[in-house]
């Protein structure tokens, strides 16, 4: 059937991603917290406005994957099925109904960067750090009350944001900022490069199959930092909500075109 | 004026890459060679035929590069301003024209990343290596004859190609099948992800106020490899043509599109 | 009680490696098989011989772990704690006992690289990738029969090492290669670089509080490739053994110096 | 001849670093400042003391080599020949003579950390970056009178330095602190880890068939960041001196060791 993607040839072997569904497994750390609200208002699509509850709520969200086509065969070569990803998310309110928005978002594989593309998120490289939980040993935290987590981001050899967090008890759901389909632009300028676009779209999109295990919630914190080519630290944390810990898997096969410009 | 690109903000000082025109400094080793034009004739567009004269001509360039934006800020922060990339050129003949067309190109930075793909290059990440030229020491070769420089190119923990260019002497110009206009094509299927495009556009570009510097000609030879997810290796080497060293300076503001499907 | 290491400043607080103990906890894949038992002996240290049982076995494991020092600070700073490594494990007999011991390691991290040369691990860096158990979505294996892994190793741009692992049942123990203590060399020759040595021991090490959990045996298949730095592949696969799974904690705070020329 | 360094094998082929002589080829951006001699004091060998003129004076170098065994294979596959590195020089009186001292250095390849731990040279991974000089096109500063170039040094995901250097004028000389033989330690504990000492070395090295060119003057600025786990930023910028850009070849086949503790 051809490539999904570039680069295109006859068999699609070289696709930088292949024919959905893509199927995700993996463990998130998120930190949820109130900005001020104009600073969110900034980041939403044309039309939409905040959420009329706890319209400054954000998410900061830290995720170690693995991910695969179809058949599963990256599975058994990680360098091409896992990956990192730190990512912020934002509510809003458009055509009567809530959606989740990710405004920043970072990652350190090619094909999550186009993956994300085709989904729209706005990704660019970074380097993403989180601790994992251990069963034996000292060098780590445990899945229990107590349990403490550090997650890192970085970007062009500038840390962007730090943050941890403590298990206190086991929750059914990993926050709520992160909990509704997301309202997405697909935005490609032409090659004239003079202000004209070549795709201008709102999207939304969620994933399928959708499993949690292993829900904590705890107590957090976040620090932001300044870079010159980022705006996160705009985002600035008023009051810290909560953090979570998390498995999640998930399986991903299109989204669906709201407008098209 | 906005943002350029994604994460769109009201500043744009986010944008993965600036508003152009972009400016670029740097030097390149070329080499020219022979396949089954079978190989080239599978990578061309819809409509385009093999070149009249010599068909099965490609070039593998590797090139180290310096770029900026207009105020040319990032060159005081390289991190943002440098990449390397290694890239495969064909050429084509369509509407009457002859063009040269990239069906593969790895770099090693987001910003050259994504500005590839507005300008209808299908760039995947990669590792990519050349020997500079010294004029002190013993640690290179001298831009003289019988200076030999190494190139190689590696993806997802793989090596893909290793070349050397021995140089022989100076010329004007560095090799042929890089030097008409590009045919590109830019394609983004729609998010529903059923076969239907949001953008498929055939699209020209070249840059503007070219200058290059220190063309030498030299005996080359090149090596390509398998990977499970690269088709790189069926461009096969028959006959080697030459090689190149040279620098270049060049500034791109804008394209042309073609054809929209 | 100032720097354990490099770089030495008042405080300590620069060392690349902080004072022992150090804590570790992490997972590993196995891959045990048998090579030629010359390829083993002329790995082996001045005065020790092969193992008389199964003189050729090999253990190839790739770990990914968390460490730190006794205060624990590096688990909320993940970059300064996370690491992988691919290493190789061989046997032999000394002064009537067995020994393990490891003729060749890669690591991704500095700190994991120099803890290594203080304990006469021979280490360089490496990419190391391996497949992490799941238990939520579809992304990779569960820890239970059938369960399949893959792991790889480069260098250089290079693909070292393919393997994979295949669970089949549980067991109390991950091999029986890397069993024994280390028997390994720390030798630094002096500045003169004239073949005089500085440092020329032969020591032992192991570490304490270890547990495991989680353990898992199952069919293993394993390829090694040619590097013009390595020699590796010279330990060539002629039997596959078996493969395994496991978690993996423990403590380590010095070893003994055994013979000092 | 045997290995020079770890691993070692009958053929030394794996050696980490071949046998000397080695060969360098590269280019230097250097600050030269003063800051608080107190803080150059506390970083000198046992028995050396503050140089008598100009005591707190500070050199930041980063450097951008190519490097070679002498039969200079490595020229050919630069992913095992190119490096950047970034070090701190800093000057002292030890029997009646004034050497320059390296206290702090970060370096981006394994070959060329532990070749600087066989040096004296306490290196650690970091990402260094610093602008190049271009004869063509727009995106870099040319060699001559207003060239402006920047450097960058990272490690762990942070931001240590940034500096600039706007030439000036050529000069014959790279500045001062970089001038003298270096008196480094070489220090390794035993793997007991209780204190002692299995090498404990003062030393001293030069190169040899050195060579520069290209030596521009000019004004410089630096700004050091803090760190959990480095102290470079003690070294606190009080007067800059001035800054300096040239191209330098040289060998190296050993050392002196100086004293034996």
């Amino acid at each position: 059937m051809g490539a999904f993607l570039f680069p295109e040839t006859p068999t699609g072997k070289s696709s930088l991603i292949p024919h959905p569904p893509w199927h995700y497994s993996g463990e998130m750390l998120t930190v949820e917290y109130r900005t001020d609200p104009a600073r969110v208002a900034e980041l939403l699509p044309e039309g939409a406005e905040l959420a009329s509850e706890d319209p400054g709520a954000v998410a900061v969200i830290w995720a170690d994957w693995q991910s695969a086509g179809d058949d599963l065969a990256e599975t058994l070569d990680p360098v091409r099925s896992q990956y990192k990803e730190a990512f912020v998310v934002i509510r809003c309110e458009w055509e009567g109904e809530t959606w989740s928005r990710c405004p920043y978002i970072w990652v350190d594989k090619d094909f999550a960067l186009v993956r994300g593309y085709h989904q729209g998120y706005p990704k660019k490289l970074g380097d993403i750090w989180m601790t994992r939980p251990i069963n034996v040993g000292r060098a780590g935290p445990r899945l229990e009350a107590g349990g403490r987590f550090g997650m890192t981001l970085a970007a062009a050899d500038r840390r962007l944001a730090e943050a941890t967090v403590t298990l206190t008890h086991q929750v059914d759901s990993p926050g709520f900022v992160n909990g509704h389909p997301m309202l997405h632009n697909r935005v490609w300028p032409a090659i004239e490069s003079d202000g004209t676009k070549s795709m201008d779209e709102l999207v939304t999109m969620r994933g399928y199959d959708g499993e949690v295990a292993d829900v904590w919630a705890g107590e957090a914190d976040i620090r932001l930092f300044e870079s010159p080519s980022e705006e996160l630290a705009l985002l600035e944390p008023v009051e810290v909500i909560g953090g979570f810990y998390h498995r999640v898997g998930v399986s991903w096969k299109g989204g669906t075109t709201l407008r098209r410009n």
